[in-house]
């Protein structure tokens, strides 16, 4: 294990977020609020153990899986820990188990809350809050990947460990000019989204922050009842960037960089249109008589919709009180999640149709038991690894899930809302069902409870094995 | 295709199950009840369709995986539509749909009831409904491989697609030598219950009808409260056999007829025995405010583990209104399920023993990317074939299981209630939580619904592909 490089890493993931720290101050001096202070001592505390790490170069470059997994892992923990000092310093948020909580929900893009009352919290502190989804949406690494030349075989092996999805789609062969690209689609949507909201008359602030929230996929509102005040436009903006944030970012590559039509062919985003067209038509089917016309039934319909099986998380209704079809078929989008290379969560729309074609090769195995037909996706057979490791996938994360939900039940509340306590947190959606609701919030769990749930978005984030792999004794060893 | 072959089984099983209706009459002739008169219409039936089907014998022998499948299917569906009939005629179960349900959920041993009140219905429908449970325990398609002489590989993909598990271990080289010792011990098991449930003093009727939902792990009871009203020691009697007929009889054949001690080196009759110690104690702890001492709570925590984890059904008590804890231990013990090769349903333990592995093999490759090591069982390496196979079958099980719950919601209950409805049928288990909970039954379910959880019962017993084959045009191809 090359712990100087993993170090050295982590260092710099140290000193970007007090950089990134920035742009929450400068909202501290717009709106001349005090916490600027706890902001400030945030990113002291950042550099204090940033800078000195990354002093020196290590010269040693053997960098493998492991050692990427481990950094990523390792990061993601400090940088919470460190992102949030804010909540505590301000004294938002006293309880370090609830500061980590919200840090975590927001890196991770979750949105799960465990503030009570988001509007008397003052907005440099919300900004952070929120800026965290955007940061944690597209990966800080892969960040530190656009910004830094390194040798290729750490950046491969780090945008491995952070990229959610079956397998890492290169768009180009250097990785550093990949994550180049990630970042400008990223930012370039981002802009857009800002612009339209702005246009439907929404304040600066509040564009910001939402749109950091659906651009990272993450979901924290800015006010108590989430978007149900904003305007039908501003719903349907964020309706629509939502969706477009889920999909996979080849796509954007292809369309807008090779400008190729090709993209109108991807199966996974072909699969994830129809699931969401299909889940909308549905749900306003069943609403058709709780809301007054069809079109507010689509409307409400698709956002939701879209909120859920991108893994955002915002709200414009409550949910929980709609009848049960509607609900199961909203449980069963957050395990479908959204695409591969996205900045959603869940397990991938691309994992569920490669699962449904082994599916379809098992049944046809059995009629022709000496005829093995490869799984193609895109017309191209998929590898056996990824074949393997999309199985391993699905297990390991039905073991977790059942296990936080055993866990979660030595709290003694109803099943719904703990199996969907872990759905949301794992799928780093946000909102459940029953107590933790879209009208309501994360802040009665009990601190064990609470813990389980960082886990859990933690390791849904990084797709479990990364984080897995920190309680192995194994991998601890120095060779 | 080989129509001529399938239909020649099915005339067999017909002719089986006419004969096995005749413990039923004995039992009306004794009580005097008229009803013995629907269950001689149903043996006609059951005639008339079956004699003229195995007038001729075929003289093509092929036979392969896919006719296997199609026959278990098959034989399964018809043999359950005439084994309503003694329920439709007697009028106890007037809706067809009713009457096939409970037919159903007695071959799959699953123990499901719509019928309200149990207490009322004559003795000889209540012998039929119990002695489906122990006809569908050890299946009726190697009850005939027991009986009738076959080619073998006839007899070979017959067993494979009813026998439950990954893979199928024959005993002896010779698939009739192993389906004949498999029911020997299944009536050696059977009869020793009986005979220690007399002891007991519990009247013969009770004591035979009981037996045969334990040896099935069926759990049709025969009072409205289940096992409630019974002494102590029966109670525990049925607890040891329950448990005893959830192990894999591949143990029971190295033990008695081997006389070997290798049968205690198997590793899933450990973890099975493992799960069920954990479950048992946890679920006491949990319990021991609510039971005054501490032998009652983990004796009516082990009969309610071991009829669970089995997948057998009865009940001692209404867990519904245990603590969340308890409930979330019981929901994933309904999924674990119980060994290979036993007379339960569920996943199987074995399978779960092989997905850990799996898990455990994927982190040991994050660390040594080239070192792939194999995975085994008992020493030996699994085949590729079966991890695969035992993929397919948790991902086909998942899915199924999400469409399931998505077409009960169409009803309107509660989220849990569809969710356990589903794990009680799927798994072949029989009382759910909430409405479908133990002191309940399945009655107020629409038809539609009721026909979903037939068709999951079916598909659980059969584990999927057998039955899915059946939707797939290709199959019915005549080459």
């Amino acid at each position: 294990m090359n712990y100087r490089m993993i170090s050295y890493i982590i260092g710099w993931v140290l000193n970007t977020e007090a950089v990134l720290m920035v742009p929450a101050c400068i909202t501290a001096l717009i709106y001349g609020e005090r916490e600027i202070l706890s902001l400030l001592c945030s990113m002291g505390v950042c550099l204090v153990f940033g800078i000195p790490l990354v002093f020196r170069r290590p010269a040693n470059r053997a960098y493998y899986t492991k050692e990427g997994c481990v950094t990523a892992a390792l990061s993601w923990i400090i940088m919470s820990l460190m992102g949030s000092l804010p909540f505590i310093f301000s004294g938002v948020l006293p309880n370090p188990v609830d500061a980590m909580f919200e840090t975590v929900s927001g890196f991770t893009t979750t949105g799960s809350s465990v503030i009570t009352d988001v509007e008397i919290v003052p907005r440099c502190i919300i900004f952070w809050r929120s800026f965290t989804h955007w940061i944690g949406g597209m990966g800080v690494l892969v960040f530190l990947i656009a910004l830094f030349p390194s040798a290729g075989n750490i950046q491969m092996n780090l945008m491995r460990a952070e990229s959610p999805g079956p397998s890492v789609s290169r768009l180009v062969p250097k990785v550093q000019s990949t994550s180049k690209i990630l970042y400008k689609l990223y930012l370039a949507m981002t802009l857009l989204q800002i612009v339209l909201l702005l246009l439907g008359h929404m304040p600066l602030f509040d564009a910001l922050t939402i749109t950091f929230g659906s651009a990272g996929t993450g979901g924290f509102g800015i006010k108590n009842d989430s978007m149900a005040s904003y305007s039908v436009y501003c719903q349907v903006v964020v309706t629509v960037f939502m969706i477009l944030f889920g999909v996979n970012f080849s796509f954007y590559f292809l369309l807008l960089v090779r400008r190729s039509l090709q993209c109108f062919k991807m199966e996974e985003v072909r699969w994830y249109f129809g699931i969401i067209t299909a889940a909308i038509l549905l749900i306003a089917w069943d609403l058709r008589d709780i809301y007054s016309n069809v079109f507010t039934a689509i409307q409400q319909a698709a956002f939701q919709v879209g909120s859920i099986i991108t893994t955002t998380g915002y709200a414009t209704t409550d949910f929980n009180v709609w009848p049960a079809f509607s609900k199961t078929i909203l449980v069963m989008l957050m395990f479908a999640g959204s695409c591969a290379g996205s900045t959603g969560g869940g397990m991938k729309v691309s994992r569920l149709v490669i699962l449904l074609k082994t599916i379809r090769r098992e049944l046809h195995l059995y009629l022709h038991p000496q005829g093995v037909r490869a799984i193609k996706m895109d017309g191209k057979p998929v590898e056996q690894e990824v074949l393997r490791s999309t199985n391993v996938f699905v297990i390991t994360y039905i073991i977790l899930f059942a296990f936080s939900v055993l866990l979660l039940s030595f709290d003694e509340y109803d099943l719904v809302t703990n199996f969907t306590a872990v759905a949301a947190t794992f799928n780093n959606i946000g909102p459940g069902l029953e107590l933790v609701g879209p009208a309501a919030n994360f802040a009665f769990l009990s601190n064990p409870s609470k813990l389980v749930l960082i886990f859990d978005m933690l390791a849904g984030r990084l797709e479990l094995f990364p984080l897995l792999l920190l309680f192995v004794p194994e991998t601890w060893r120095k060779f």
